[in-house]
Parts: C-alpha cells; structure tokens; sequence
C-alpha cells in the first residue's frame, strides 16, 4: 500500500451565507489551490465531493462534476459524490486515500459543501431529519438532539456529569472559534452564556448545539513521490478506521453513554497509525452537541470511561492541557456544514501540523486526528503525522 | 495492488414496484447472499450504496447505514452512500474496489438501489432534472432527452445514421430483457412498435428511451485469498476507467457525436487489463438512449468511429454477432434505477461470465465489460474476466 498525504487544503467562510452551492465551491476550492500554488486544477486527476443533500437544498445531483467544471478540473481517474450524512466529508477523504494508495491515482481533490440554510428556518430543521431513519424514527420526532439529549441522561447519570461539564465544552469551543477566521460564531461564550441560553432538548441548551450553516472546504491528497515534489511539509495519512453500530437509535447497545463503534475505529487507526491516543496532540472531534465531544474524548482514549466531564472542565482538552480537542471551534463554534465538516477537519491538522495554524496554533504537533460520525452508533476515525511513519 | 474479484451477485425486479427503498435494498441483498451462500452478513467488513436522490424520493440521507442494518450487516471497515447521477453504482463498485485493493479491506458488499416512481409521473420526472445543472440548463428545460437528442441529429448528420438504426437498438434491447425476468418490459419489441412509439425529442421516441424505474442490485467484492476460499468461480476485476470532458453541455467539445472522454476511460481500462476491445465478448453499455449505444459501442472500439448505427443494424452486437451488448436488456429494456444500474450491469457480467445466465447466456464468455456514464461527457468503464490476469 502507497503513501499518502495531504499537500493542500483551504476552507471557505462559514455561516449562514448568501452564496449558492457553486459560489461555495469555488470558494474553497480556490483557497486550497491558492494553498499549493505548485498544482494548477488541471494537475488534477480526481474531485471527491461530500455532500449530503443538495437535491434538497439545491435541487442538484451529480455534484462532483458541477464542481470539476467549477473549478477547471477535468478528472481523468476518479469523480464521485459521497455521502455519509455528518461524515460524508471523511468518508470522500477515504475514497481518495483508498483509489492513491492502490496506485490507482496519485493526485486528488476531496471537497466537502453544505449549503443547509434555507428561506425558511422551519425547511432547514426538516431537511437534517432526512439523517435519522424516517419511517422508525424521525416521523415520530427522534431527530439529532433528543438523541444526543438521551446520551447526555444516562451519561448523567452513569457517571455524575454535570450542566457545568456539559457547558465547559461550549465555552472551550465558541472560544476556539473567535480565534478562527471562517468560524460561524466570533463573539467566545461565557459559562454564564451556555447555561443561560434555551433549552433544546434537555440538558442540551443552544450554546451546547451545533448550528445550521453553509460551508465548504477543500484538501488535495497526493502519493508519496508527488506529495515531495508539491510541497517540503506533506501532512501525512497515518491511519484510519470506521465502524458501526448501528442507525437507528433502537438497534443501539443499551447504554447510549458508551460508544463501542467509536473505540473499534479508533483502535483500527491507532493500529494502522502505529500510535497510542498519548501521542495525539491535536483533535478535532465531532462535537455535534457538547456530550458528544465528552463522550468522544472518552473512547478515543484521550481520559478515562466517564470521565470526559471532568477533563474537560478541568481544561485538559485546552490550550495547555492533555491535548488540544477543536482549536479550530469544532462543530459547535465553526458550523456544521455536514458535507464540509470532515474536510474542515482536515484541513485544520493540516495547517496545525504545518504550524500555520496562527492564533490556533497547537505548539510543536506533530499528531493529529480527525472524528467525525453520522450519528451515535457510526464512526471514523484519521490520524494525521508531520512524519509518514 | 491486490486482486479484486466478485464473488456474488443479485438482483431485485426492476419495474414500477410498490415498495420501498428498504423493501428494495432487502430484495437485492437477500439476492445477493443467497448466490453465495459461505458468506453470512456479519462476515461483510463494508457496504457502499450508489443511489441518487433518496433525499427527494424517500425523505431519507444516510442510507449506507439504513442498508447496513436491514441487512444484518456491521461494517468494520467502510460504509459510504456514493452518487454520481447515472453512474452511481459504478462509481460505489469502484470505491470498494479500491479499498480492497489497497489492503484496507477484505470483503465488501456495493449495493445500488432507486425508487423513482413517484405519486405522480409529473414529480418523477421534475426529479430526474436533478442530475444536469439546475441554473444553466435543467431549467431552461435541457434535460436528459433533449441533450442525446442532439448527439443523434447531429450523429445522424455526420455519419448517415438512420431512424431505423436507431430503432434497431430498441428492438434488440426489448427483446433481450424479455429473457430476463427482473427486467422492466417483458413483450420484446418490432421495428414496427419501436418506429411507431410517440415522439420524445426528435430523433428519439419512447421505445428508444429508458423508462422511469425503481430498482436495486448488489454485487460482494473480495480479495485474492477471500475470493478463492469462497468460490470456485470467481469473476475478477480486471482494469477500471474513468474521465470527464464536462458536465454541462456547453462545455463539451462541440461534436456531440463524439466522446472524448468515453475513448480515454476505455483506454485507462483496457490497458489496465491488458487487452483490446476485440477480446470483449459480452458488454453492458450504458444505452439511456438508443444513440448513446450507437456512439458508445464505436467509441469503446467495438466498431469503427461512424459505424454505429449500422453495425447495431447487422446484428453485430447481438447474439451471435460480434460482441453481445446489452443481453440482460440494457437500460431501455431493464429500466434505468440509476443508482441501481451500474451494480446490475456487473451482476449480469458476473452471471454470464460464470455461465449461468440462462437464456440470456453468451456462450463461454470470458472477458466482460461495463460502461456507465452520468452524462454524455462523462464515462466510466471496467473490465471483468474469468481469469485474473
């Protein structure tokens, strides 16, 4: 199997935008070409697209080749559309890894869109129900945050987690997120903030959501030999994993505060990577809500089972602690542009990895891994290295 | 890179069904376990689902994972939805193709699945609009049928191509799927019907046309070791290609009676497998339109460039002919369940080049090709064979 990297990556403003699916597109993928101004879009030998729902949105299928024509890329190897709700993003960036390390190509774009808001704030709600099995469950009201809401409770339960844990992660993350120029949110948060704001879905308050938001990023992965030619810092693709549980919240494990999924992909990465979550110095975690970023760092390894409360609290998933878990603001302070997440993540360890991560800067990393799930049950896992192996 | 082979394959009755996407996913997974009957489906380490527009037809993202637990299946490898209009399933065999190849994974189920029809026949067909670009030609009403439309007046112009050759396409087509009893239309056709159906977009009428179909397929990849120890037969992958010229009209080269991009994605495949187009004895094209089979069948090396039509005419490419294209009834015969097409046309290349398609058998075929494409700009090709290499 060859080695792959990411030489490339540029992320477009989040928000609540008034751009079209295509302005997104150029958006990002004009800032990850202006990243590696070595490769012209004609270099170019494959675009991966994840995205989610633009028939809805957007009345537009067939998105991967809306964006090569976009952006002046002519794919003579591979063009496809994936889709995984929330980590469709991730699992594009798995499909170019896979087809570079097979040595069926050697230099790809992964573009990730999402361009989720709509004329009316009632059409955007409806459309993330289509990510929750509708004739079981999201016809009967059990969308994202009663989910994760239910996850919260028994991890309340279970381990003694408190309001003030849950709100910790909040603050952490909309603070990250003033440092971070393409950030939905810019203004940080205040404990006072998060326990104030409405509730959602209860213990889950606003500032403990992630928003609705349009967005787009780009990354170019590349085989070993053009990833040394394109750039002197290649951030490397060490590892990876995915596993499933299962869709819909009633096929889950009992105790919806552990996540067996999400160790089994982890553990496959860490695997593969030839690392331990030690090592990890910089994360970005898919903080849908504040418990899952707790949870996460749980069965990620980052702190013991139950403890992801107090470890964030204490600061430990900070600047400073542990490890640094969403520098750049995580789902929570950037957005959640489902399609575009996972390719927002990785091109935040890119730029950390680099060191050009500016006032998000993670001193010295030299490790960092992308989560990024489709719901409680369902995982996948990256990790990243300054050096291949 | 490692050998991929397909080990099993079926498929669920394409027509106006009265099921739903679950339903359909269910048939054709069922179908597919049942032709190999040493897999269970907690063996399969992934799924990947090529399908469309269940956000528009089925109020449902997400259907990797929907697909993954009505079968039983729990990945611990990969599971992604990939879409790329009419090429869907292609594009999500190739993605397990990869990851298999790389070493990733072992044994990966693709399944494609689409339920088109619709309350009504008007939305069936607003949400096929979806696929060409909604701002600069969908909406002006350059849809499908128009768009091959003019590649068949314009083949028409350049090389004498005629109506009845055009019609011959139609009649082979339909009398193919009339052997095959999971396709759409099961009466055959004449000249007579086919010349005599109403008009569409001119040159081309309805019986030269797919119809709007629901439908699903899957197909089970495994590697070298895998492959051996689960059949005596299995069918391996032998090349694999794909290009783009341009998604929307206008930016294709200006002869839309020829296919730059078809002749680069044969050739990326061809010499992949280390073959020509004379060694392909049974083929499934994609003939959306009966043109596009013309065109396709002279840019796959089948005939000359121009000799289409009367090398469909002769008889060349039926039974007995040439090279069989299209024996399970291609997508006017069968339907055209987008997402589902491209894993059918590799279930029909693994039966026939295991013998066991019936009445629709080509006689000891060995090597077998695929072409599906979203779009008269846009191909992709593989090639199968009985032997590894």
């Amino acid at each position: 199997m060859r080695k792959v990297a990411l030489v490339g990556a540029g992320v477009a403003k989040f928000g609540v935008r008034q751009a079209s699916y295509r302005d997104l597109i150029w958006e990002a993928g004009k800032a990850c070409f202006d990243s590696v101004p070595a490769i012209r879009p004609r270099d170019v030998e494959g675009l991966v697209v994840g995205s989610v729902m633009p028939e809805r949105t957007a009345f537009q299928s067939h998105i991967s080749s809306m964006a090569a024509e976009a952006l002046g890329i002519k794919p003579s190897a591979l063009s496809a559309r994936t889709e995984h709700m929330c980590a469709s993003g991730t699992v594009g960036i798995r499909y170019a890894y896979a087809f570079i390390a097979a040595g069926l190509a050697d230099l790809v774009m992964v573009l990730g869109v999402e361009k989720l808001n709509q004329p009316t704030g009632q059409e955007a709600i409806l459309n993330m129900g289509t990510g929750v099995d509708r004739e079981w469950e999201a016809s009967f009201g059990l969308t994202a945050p009663p989910c994760f809401a239910l996850a919260a409770q028994r991890h309340m339960a279970e381990y003694g987690t408190t309001e003030a844990q849950l709100a910790a992660v909040g603050v952490k993350n909309h603070n990250h997120a003033a440092k971070n120029p393409n950030a939905h949110f810019s203004k940080g948060a205040t404990v006072e903030q998060v326990l104030g704001s409405r509730m959602i879905s209860s213990p889950l308050r606003l500032f403990m959501c992630s928003p609705i938001t349009d967005g787009a990023a780009a990354v170019i992965l590349a085989s070993e030999d053009r990833a040394r030619g394109l750039t002197d810092a290649p951030v490397w693709i060490r590892g990876t994993g995915q596993a499933l549980d299962g869709f819909t919240l009633s096929s889950l494990p009992e105790n919806y505060a552990r996540w067996p999924s999400l160790v089994r992909a982890a553990e496959s990465a860490y695997r593969m990577a030839g690392i331990t979550a030690r090592e990890v110095e910089v994360a970005e975690v898919h903080d849908c809500f504040t418990i899952a970023e707790i949870i996460a760092t749980e069965e990620l390894g980052f702190c013991g089972k139950g403890e992801g409360g107090p470890f964030a609290a204490a600061g430990r998933s900070d600047h400073g602690g542990d490890v640094v878990v969403n520098p750049r603001g995580g789902l929570i302070g950037c957005g959640h542009p489902l399609g575009a997440t996972g390719v927002a993540q990785a091109a935040e360890i890119f730029a950390q990895l680099r060191g050009e991560a500016g006032p998000r800067q993670v001193p010295r990393a030299r490790i960092g891994l992308t989560h990024n799930n489709s719901g409680m049950g369902e995982h996948v896992v990256m990790i990243y290295g300054r050096e291949a192996a």
